[in-house]
């Protein structure tokens, strides 16, 4: 048995699974912003799956945790998290094995998500292929020639940090006019925040309680027909075309598969993406470009994550 | 023997080699704005490069081309070139097969040139690198584990169509704001043309005859000291710089390798494009980026062409 986590800026997410990836339990909780409880939150979730497997002794050998950020994988180190910044060059794998005994293995989570659909998900058909994480911040992977591609220290594909507006909206990495900052959940409700003002018929509104607003709140409101929310969609998806219209130029691939908590917005943002990539990519590369989204959106990080465990213990 | 001809915007350069790529003759001429001159020019560069070889018969196998656009290179069509408009949907190779007699092979110019670096230029020492070709406008190639990277159907790294701008200049593409529209040598002399009239001292002035101005005169200038041309090449590298970032983001690459007429000017280039990169990419892939340029910025892109033909007729 394996254990996949993954931490995302917004929860965190466990698989147990056995070796041929069939999912045996799956737990989420919310993301602390405070280093000493995130480690607990991973910790208290593997021992939880650790327990899950009733019947016959559990016998958990490894765990794989995705995180975001630039990862040292060889070391286990997190190099830089942007959006969560407490975890800037920080030892978690080591932390982790010295507090539950595993053995642990650190990758950066987009690449645990491609690895899960690559493996699972709806990545196994085609051989040159990018997945585009949309979350709290964004992050890609990119499969080339059957081999995923990991740069040569295994940090590529951050395009969430693709410059779209040179002179654009200061981003956590420090750079200007970065993807992320136009197209990520967390830019969905700045957005909404800053225009929700005009918009007072917005049932948005009567969702607010305590100030605090999400992107499965707008979400929600989009799909039950709210004009507003479905506005902020439209221009969400209007950036991630932009995103994706370069990353065609560049890679010239079969197909975009889109993951990520945003993703579970598909419906309403790939029509928009699919006419934005059509005016704007070039000719010969777009024609050919089939649009797709993550198998399971929740649980196909976690079990990439699990997977990179599996092949390094083999 | 082999010959390699290399169509850019403003010449085009042909090279005899033999199968080692030892270059026995080159030859350049500019290109014309019209698909039979362009296609004359082609043949007579062949005529005349294929009786270079003195002392021996010379037995010119076959031919390679490169040219600007995304091209199909099992058909040998040039599918879109934005910056040669005339060769849109063009059947190149048959056309010079039949003029010439020779087997031709049609090839994306800066996939050419990436493959000449790779050969015999400063490509040998990496794996993992990139080119980017800045001329007329801009291309890109890519070498991924010791592989050229070309994409499904052979278009991938046209990172001068790569928006920076989502709301910028309007491209010959159809796009807006990609890079090649600020950072190529076209864009170069655009940018030159609108402030030259709040410069009247600048010696840039004295050069332009019949309102004819290129930007190599801007580059002579600036080697002189005229420091309105100098603050060109700062404002032209500033976007090669952003355009550079995306591209570590994305490949975490080992080395970029500037190539294409404008990168002769790279001692007025370089400082700032390493400048802006360590300032907007990520950290964890910018400490290891090193930063080259052609061998042979004239030859390289014609000697490529020429070794995908002699690979070709193996």
């Amino acid at each position: 048995m394996f254990i996949g986590i993954d931490i995302g800026g917004t929860n965190i997410k466990g698989v147990l699974t056995n070796r041929k990836g069939d999912i045996i339990s799956f737990k989420k909780i919310s993301t602390a912003n405070n280093l000493a409880k995130i480690e607990y939150s991973i910790c208290s979730l593997i021992k939880t799956l650790s327990s899950q497997k009733s019947g016959s002794k559990s016998i958990v050998k490894a765990a794989g945790i995705g995180s975001a950020g630039s990862i040292d994988t060889r070391k286990g180190i997190i190099i830089t998290s942007p959006n969560i910044k407490s975890l800037n060059n920080y030892p978690l794998a080591r932390k982790i094995n010295k507090l539950t005994g595993l053995k642990v293995f650190l990758e950066n989570d987009a690449t645990a998500a491609i690895i899960g659909e690559w493996w699972k998900g709806n990545g196994r058909n085609f051989s040159n292929w990018i997945m585009l994480t949309l979350g709290t911040g964004i992050g890609g992977g990119v499969i080339i020639n059957d081999q995923l591609f990991t740069g040569q220290s295994g940090s590529a594909m951050e395009a969430g940090h693709m410059t779209i507006d040179y002179k654009g909206k200061k981003c956590l990495c420090g750079n200007r006019g970065c993807l992320e900052t136009y197209a990520s959940a967390t830019a969905l409700v700045k957005l909404t925040r800053s225009k929700l003002k005009n918009h007072p018929s917005s049932t948005i509104n009567k969702r607010i309680i305590n100030d605090k607003l999400t992107s499965k709140i707008v979400f929600e409101e989009a799909v039950k027909g709210d004009l507003f929310a479905k506005d902020i969609f439209n221009e969400i998806s209007f950036f991630i075309g932009i995103g994706i219209s370069n990353l065609v130029n560049i890679f010239n691939p079969e197909a975009i598969i889109l993951g990520g908590g945003l993703s579970k917005a598909h419906r309403l943002l790939l029509p928009n993406i699919k006419k934005v990539v059509a005016e704007r990519a070039l000719e010969g590369l777009k024609e050919n470009v089939k649009f797709l989204t993550s198998m399971d959106f929740d649980k196909i990080a976690a079990l990439g994550a699990a997977k990179i465990t599996i092949d390094a213990c083999k």
